[in-house]
């Protein structure tokens, strides 16, 4: 059998290609849909089938994109009305060349999740592999949040102990998420496992039953970036086609400043030091590797976006990032990068920055030490004495907590939220501001102390 | 200044992409636009002007595609009634950063040719380059048969002579073709030329006068595609727009039959020994690198087209060579290539290859030679004796002057062209059709007795 | 944990890289290196361990070359006397990053064959995967016929039941070769498999007791390839070093013809179709995804090997399935292709195709019908009324059991090896010479009859 | 006939790559050979004849390490004494294919430069183009201060005057270098020139004389990187045989630092603005695309050489920057880039960035402003009132002029150069350094005043 696992990076959304004889499946495919092409030409195989194991909420899924490219047909859970595809329920079969497919409902995450089992027939009729979608994580299992916790909850006890476990140690697990992903918050970063690992490794199924496993989903809090709601919609009516990539044009600094007066938003893809170094005021600042984990937190989907990067290299990717949250309103790049910025005479702003080192010793009550990791590590990590926690993401409807008359450090994980951070305290008017490079991770290796609650 | 000439091969079109700052023009694009892109990208500059030197009747022009992405202008000669474009005529001037592009009516080819000067101003204030389209190629004119020949070549020489020579002899000749093109006979491989050495070596430049000029070119014979009265329309109207190339689907063994049977055109892109060895039955031989000459002359642009490879590699090179021609009608692949077919056990053609030598040795009457060269190349260059000159073109309207009844040995230069001719004549029901490899080319090489009137 | 899967298409090697933090190992590494230094690049990971599961036949193992280069120690097990790298035995412990490695011996297939066990500190303290190189495949276990049989089948045995097995149902499983491989017979294409997947279908561990599998283990008759023993001397002393991939030369017909009276291997990579319209005489046809499989039966390792294609594309792929298997003596193609061949006016050879339908018709004495598949196909099977079983691998020394005065029609599986075949019967004089396109996979296709002893 | 011209960017070295038929022939080859071997490849063609222009001291050439590959032979000038390689004189021919390459000796920039013209007998029997190595470029000619100017300069003028422009306007001119070479001072950014084009335009040709020309080259003052000495010596004896790219090992922080105490040489090839933001003290910052320009200033061919990025994503590209000027003491790269340091508690380096307005705003007599362009640059565009020039390649020999107690704004033509002059200002103990970004580009386009004696 065919079998090839595509990885969207950092997102950590997984699809699958599988396939037998001259035919494919994909499970889950993502928005740009070039490599299932690819796939289906180096093969030499037909995809056929086309299965959504749930209607997603944290990335746009490509299936119309790929029906429309190829004509295969799309298949999902009946649980939900979808406005495109066929419903399926517990127990449809489908044949892919010699691989068999069987669709178990397992609810829990959304109402109309499913699972699919695989089997080769040409090797044995014994189930193979199960694709898990959102209910079965290495390390983790789907979060229950997104309707009533306790029956979302329960719901996926018994999809998970009763459906899936009860498959055999040795089916291998193939779950729609790896580490990183916000559908569940702990993750491993195993590219496969397997029924048998799970049992014994995966902390939430160390229950001793359905109602402590209730009780321990109840309290699992998860960020819920604003960017879901429409995820949501467009995964139920089906996104816009794209037909390819959109193109990034090539702007000039004059153009830029027009759109920036039009609100576009100005998005700084560079690294964080070379922000702090110097940036267009009022860009904000996300690291290229963190698109897509931000955007959705950061940008709307009206306004133009434009992008600062430093050669303009491999704006694919970050196309890319982009149209897969459902950003189809990208405009383009600053001509020349960054640097056309300042060789034009421009202003521009700066971020301090400090090592773990500078705050140990400079710190003061002129300063105020802001911590914009996610709520959950604040508590279990612990913190830095007299640090303030608003989680980066909430961080524009919590400015009222940041004195505009201190010295505002700001430290993360590592430092990269910490420049989004910084980057919106500059555009909201703060004058000193400063990156503490290395965030909580170098403060810990460097020693110094930690407090928890 | 920014120069990039970007040929596509086969139909040896030329495009050139120049620019100068953050800014860039295009002439000449072709349809499939992805490497424009790519240039905008790479230079980090931003296209501003797209130019055409001519209505093309030879590939489907870019420019409409390319203006759809980025929003550049268009321009072209303004003696025709274009459905899209800006008109222009002779001294408009265009700024691309410190270039100075300007507009030289150069009828002759076509009546609304125009040739585009080039100023670098950051280096001097002469002429660099000249665009010359379809005027003046590299060894050879522009073609002018498109309308009345005398009026047109009349036209061409004042174009040449009064306005395209007196630019001066150092200056750098970037016309649309090079050699393999339909628009010229005798197009010269070199990459790029100069006024004073086409001045010197270019034949159809040595002539007294107007009138011998005019003279000459009446006496050229080219070879008039059915696929250009296509072109000319799209690129008189603007062609459709593809925003992606499209997509070859894997078929079957069933499912192209089932096609075969509503009329689709299987084309065979493997190499002329391959088709000899085996073919699927009422297929056509057109090898992989003759698409772009070929398509042109056998296809048609409703049915859908199907094309046999033996790997299914590089399946995009194909797509691209039949876009370029305006063959939107493409459907899929046989999935697995052509060992797909013999595996199911399905009937195959044969064509029988001979050598040179072959032919030589075992010619008597019950052989009907046949010549699928181009006209001129059987009157210049000579032939085989006995041989039957029909242009590979040609034939499907000639086959009356085929024997039905004999053994019929076909050649071409080497025998590329003959496995088309084969195909043709096996699809007719031709039963003994043999291909002699090598052509006239090989004959000339084994020192065998050639033919001249 | 970083997990890559690379895989040597064709001889259906799989090799690992395996990485955690900033560290990397990988086992069993080809010898064209370039993957491995990518991948490197890619995860900003540093290799320091390279393992090698057993001492290869079938293949020249990569660690000398990855070592060579960036300086890794290298570990094998300890029961060989190899020449180079480090021994290890049972119970040594690797640390990488967060992963521990640590050594099984499970001899069987050779005598210092190991597995690695491999868990992710990170995630827990159980056994995740299992590399267990030629011991355990997916559907098959590793041959054990270099060497004592019984022997050697019984280590395995005790290998896979006391070490295997016991590690859990859950446990990935790892193995060194995919569907294809000379290192086990009924090897299955599954990408991964697990412990508890193999314990329900794996034909070979159906059995009672170690008897039994001694017993079944003794009747399985696998192909032994001349090449074999290269391999062994090349992966126990340590092969020469590459530092880069060779060169083939462009070489004209008169080069070619030169080098080919000094004994130079001519090999015909295009398709048997190809290969059947139009030859070079006494070359040999392999086509281009065949070389793997087939070089190390049909050329030595001294005389100089020239490759025809039909444009010389990708020629790097031909490279590297030749020195995966320790061709060195890889000297160029001719320029131009094979047609370059023909338009020199050259003699060419030819083979008939024929397809199941044909040699049904047309059977009759004269008809010497001969079958190149494995002797096992022939007996499991069936086959042709009246054919002749030969290897293919064989062919050379059996060539008296095939008359000289019949029209030799050959069949394989699909016509592939049938080329192979079909090529030495040509240089061996033989007159008239017939593939049968299809093979036996169309003659059942078709209906056929099948005759089984 | 085959023309590539392929550029080694920012060195702008050109090398050509001319071929007819079968055969090719490549002019000034430079080390990193891939680029030939896949023309080769491309085009189906044998590389037959290595041509060097002259023996080069601003990169190495690649002949030996292409001949080693291919056997193809090496010709350069007879009047120096070549420890490798074939002198030619004076009308010495060359056949390649149908191309006929002739020999005209044109010293001036050395002694023994050789020009090539090229006729392609195919079009005609006149000279096409003309390979000027460093003799004649667009726009300028060759530097002659490598020896006695005086008696360079005149027999340039005689090579120029009486050999090369001769040709005839036509001639299509080929220079061994491009705009930004250190080969000629004054050389345009045109891809291709003319005889004609440049005795219209070339300042340097605009003479009355020889004693004109010999004085207005007298007058020429261009920087002489200290590696030119010792490119000089490999080209005449001939570089190392390289194989294959250097591969960057993967480093710890700690191996690093191990390193570092032995003398290693840190290169920082991020950006100026991340330099800013924060670097490994005791590193020198040289942007990556700066490389090819300032490591030949700035690193010995001794030490190890370990590089700083971002994301340590194309490394490839800075390994051939490197071997390209002779650095094979290449070593490493930190993995996981910048980040990884500052992650690791590290301590970090400053600059501060500096808008022209800031200076212009806050200049006083704290501040000394250092201006590090090249001398001719500060003299004919002038510079910043109370400006100190030192040119960057000077800084570490001149440091007495720089006050240690002072605040040093140093700036450049935009900002690059500035962040290698501020590193080493920061290594030797400067403790406020400011690169005013944009440098003397934005204080022009700002307005402010200028300069100039």
């Amino acid at each position: 059998m065919i079998f090839e696992k595509v990885k969207s990076e950092i997102i950590a959304h997984n699809s699958y290609f599988v396939g037998s004889g001259n035919q494919a499946a994909v499970i889950d495919p993502r928005r740009d849909i070039d490599v299932y092409l690819e796939l289906e030409e180096k093969y030499n195989v037909k995809i056929t089938h086309i299965f959504e194991t749930h209607r997603n909420e944290d990335y746009v899924i490509g299936s119309l994109e790929l029906s429309n490219t190829l004509g295969a047909e799309i298949y999902h859970g009946d649980k939900l009305d979808f406005s495109y595809g066929n419903g399926v329920k517990d127990g449809d079969k489908f044949e892919v060349g010699m691989l068999e497919l069987e669709i178990l409902e397992t609810p829990g995450h959304t109402d109309e999740s499913i699972s699919i089992t695989l089997k080769d027939k040409e090797s044995s009729n014994e189930v193979y592999m199960v694709f898990t979608g959102d209910a079965l994580f290495a390390g983790d299992v789907g979060r229950t949040d997104f309707g009533d916790k306790e029956r979302m909850s329960g719901n996926l006890y018994d999809s998970i102990f009763n459906k899936l476990l009860p498959l055999g140690d040795g089916v291998i697990v193939c779950p729609a998420h790896g580490k990183g992903s916000l559908c569940g918050g702990a993750i491993g970063d195993l590219e496969f496992t397997t029924i048998g690992y799970e049992k014994k490794t995966n902390a939430a199924l160390q229950v001793k039953n359905k109602k402590e496993f209730i009780e321990q989903r109840s309290k699992i809090k998860l960020e819920m970036p604003p960017y879901f709601k429409k995820m949501e919609i467009l995964n139920k009516n089906g996104p816009p086609i794209l037909h390819s990539l959109p193109h990034l044009k090539q702007l000039t600094i004059g153009e830029l400043k027009e759109y920036q007066k039009k609100e576009a938003q100005i998005v700084d893809a560079r690294m964080p030091t070379a922000f702090s170094g110097g940036h267009i005021p009022n860009s904000i600042s996300i690291w290229r590797k963190g698109l897509p984990l931000f955007v959705g937190w950061m940008l709307n989907y009206e306004d133009p976006i434009i992008f600062i990067t430093d050669l303009n290299r491999q704006l694919d990717e970050i196309v890319r990032y982009c149209i897969r949250l459902g950003y189809d309103n990208l405009l383009g790049v600053l001509a020349g990068g960054f640097s056309t910025w300042y060789k034009g005479a421009q202003e521009i702003g700066h971020v301090n920055t400090w090592t773990v080192h500078d705050l140990k010793k400079k710190y003061d009550e002129s300063i105020f030490i802001l911590d914009v990791r996610e709520e959950n590590k604040w508590e279990q990590e612990g913190h830095i004495e007299d640090a303030h926690n608003i989680w980066v993401g909430d961080l524009k409807q919590r400015l009222a907590e940041v004195p505009k008359d201190k010295h505002i450090v700001v430290y993360c994980d590592s430092g990269y939220k910490t420049s989004i951070a910084a980057s919106i305290l500059k555009m909201k008017g703060y004058e000193k501001v400063t990156n503490m490079l290395g965030g909580f991770m170098a403060w810990k290796k460097a020693g110094y102390p930690i407090e928890k609650e």
